[in-house]
């Protein structure tokens, strides 16, 4: 299997100002060409630095993609590092210079000089336009090795690097499943299961509980191994399948979208402490407003009470946490936005309101069926900070959906 | 300056799975501590790679930190791999086996044997308790530099590693001056004030475009250097007041929360192609209930006719995405619930829905003073893909929010 090493460019990502995405996207791409990551790094704006860090990865990889520092600023310097590292000049391209410019007229009223530096090349490499900016990429094979500059913004890097993938040759690809659930600790999973997880040596097994998604297994090994890995992942599902909400890369959001378009059914939410999350989380599937009607964050009692028509004593008897609240906010939201299905949540996100009886991290959810008039409810103290509980909520809130659904 | 390596370590953070967001955290607050990270690398579990790159580290740097590779499974390497990088000792620290098997109780109905295996300890190493999970973090003090072991976890590394930075030695601080913007381009504002920027060679200038917050300046140097900042920010300030929204840390949420707050003025939301993404963001901040009463996610027509009162003709005749129906959302969600401000979005988040007249990126924006019956307008064509899109909107729409309430 070839490896592969990226190097994320930029000051901004050393200095703890952004989180480098963009190593992931290109890392879970490069697994179905047969190359696997063997590391990534994040380099800041300095010359000798990545000199010597491209160097040193090319000697350890076949292919070094980097990302970033391909701007118009004084800081972008990974076009002059990689022409020094590689011995190669950098020359201009006059005709993709005035591409360039043509392209910043529509986002500078006065277009700076400096976005001209973006039209030097690499002596011998092969340019791919910017579909979305101005700084192309850029392929470069050195013998047998490969060299992708790609610039860091995601929106650009995206189709550059999907452009660039079609000059790479491919390994023996390799054949991965995946397993992910919600509602079974990570360790609890791998050591109860562990003699049918590590049951073959040559598979490779990555466990990874991410309070986004829930826990999730990925068995990769060669594709001739395709047998071996399917009788593993098929044994395992049998013993857990009351967890499992997908075998395959969705996360739960697609697998509800999924499910009630194909019955032609609509859904709701009711947010208090989850604040739009659940929501916001529901709408990044494309094409959700086939079954998505909305909302409302009753994030106040008193939106509780006069939107969704919890009642007074509810409130006062029971309080916003409690399972009478969910029950009635869930059939408020379907009842105003007349949908099939509906979800609510109200819980403590911290990291003050938690008393001795409901502490932080307490959280009610209420999945509800209009036509039926059915619903269920769950309890849950979730442990974490403010961010890691909402997310949990609604990781729970979409799983008790789907069980409703079902 | 001292300078720090961060090795983040993982199958999942290397294979794509997730993003090491850890790394960003701790750079950040090293700067405090006057230490400089030189860079940073994920590494897969891979015994031999992680001692390799450790060693490597540890020759480069004055301080070296280590993230994750501490659960009980397996794959979990990182303890192993620094015992045999320093050639010292891993030692079963029964005290400790104990208080983690108490612990575990909390989790497991039947606490797993290898659990048992975070109780092992460097050689010499202070051992700092995880007071949320099980797997403790260690520092180590090897002549004149220090290794510092944390666990992956963002929700167990943070106290953690707050407890650690306490043991290190300080250097000379640094003092650091941010510019937060919306509004005008980076290349823009490097181009046109660059003879400011990047007046003092010293100062270090890190340029970052997000379209989660904004445009940021930051410029950091030695504290000697405190009044030279100063004036150079400044004099910036003087030329761009418009676009500045914060000369701290603080996002434009926090901004907004704290001038609603000191006014003791309430605000809600009314959101379409943002889905409950603005509000959510909102209520990232703590305390936010003290000014935030709630939003309608209005994602069809049906909900925003219905629920935010919008006219049928004004639909019919102009659209969802018009200034005329952005208005009538904005004054629906302020009056159904009585908030003296609010905001309103409706656009086009793509990738399908665009029209040659409103093209994907399309959004109208509406925030309304309810009390003087005031509002501002704005339309934008974002570039970008869909979850770009969502954001820029809640960024732009946050920052209309802001300049309706000065």
């Amino acid at each position: 299997m070839k490896k592969a090493i990226i190097l994320a460019i930029g000051n901004e990502l050393v200095e703890g100002i952004i989180v480098d995405t963009n190593s992931k996207y290109i890392a879970n791409k490069l697994l179905d060409f047969g190359y696997k990551t063997l590391m990534t790094k994040t380099l800041p704006d300095n010359l000798n630095l990545i000199v010597d860090e491209f160097k040193d990865s090319l000697k350890k990889a076949d292919l070094v993609i980097t990302t970033g520092g391909l701007g118009p600023t004084e800081d972008d310097l990974t076009r002059e590092a990689i022409s020094l590292a590689l011995e190669k000049k950098l020359i201009y391209d006059s005709a993709l210079g005035e591409k360039i410019i043509k392209k910043a007229k529509e986002y500078y009223k006065k277009v700076p000089e400096i976005v001209k530096k973006q039209a030097y090349v690499i002596e011998g490499a092969q340019v791919i336009e910017n579909p979305v900016g101005t700084a192309p990429g850029q392929v470069i094979k050195i013998k047998d090795k490969t060299v992708i500059i790609l610039p860091g913004p995601p929106a650009e890097l995206y189709p550059i690097f999907e452009s660039a993938l079609e000059k790479l040759e491919k390994d023996e690809p390799l054949y991965t499943r995946r397993i992910k659930t919600i509602g079974i600790p990570e360790a609890v999973l791998v050591d109860e299961y562990k003699n049918i997880i590590y049951s073959n040596k040559d598979i490779t097994v990555a466990t990874m509980a991410s309070y986004k998604t829930g826990v999730e297994l990925r068995f990769t090994g060669k594709i001739s191994l395709k047998d071996e890995i399917d009788t593993i992942v098929n044994k395992l599902i049998e013993k857990i399948s009351d967890f499992v909400y997908s075998l395959d890369d969705k996360d739960i959001e697609e697998v509800i979208f999924e499910k009630l378009n194909s019955l032609g059914k609509t859904v709701s939410f009711a947010e208090s402490c989850t604040g739009g999350l659940s929501s916001s989380r529901f709408v990044d599937v494309p094409g959700v407003s086939k079954v998505f009607k909305g909302s409302v964050v009753a994030y106040s009692n008193e939106i509780k009470e006069r939107v969704l028509n919890v009642k007074k004593e509810t409130l006062n008897n029971f309080g916003a946490v409690s399972e009478e609240c969910v029950i009635e906010m869930a059939k408020g939201v379907a009842n105003l936005f007349s949908t099939d299905y509906s979800v609510s949540i109200s819980g403590i996100a911290g990291p003050t309101g938690g008393t001795k009886e409901k502490p932080v991290g307490t959280v009610w959810i209420c999945a509800y069926d209009r036509n039926s008039d059915k619903y269920i409810t769950e309890k849950h103290i979730f442990k974490g900070n403010r961010e890691t509980i909402r997310f949990k909520s609604s990781l729970y809130a979409f799983n008790l959906l789907r069980r409703i659904i079902i």
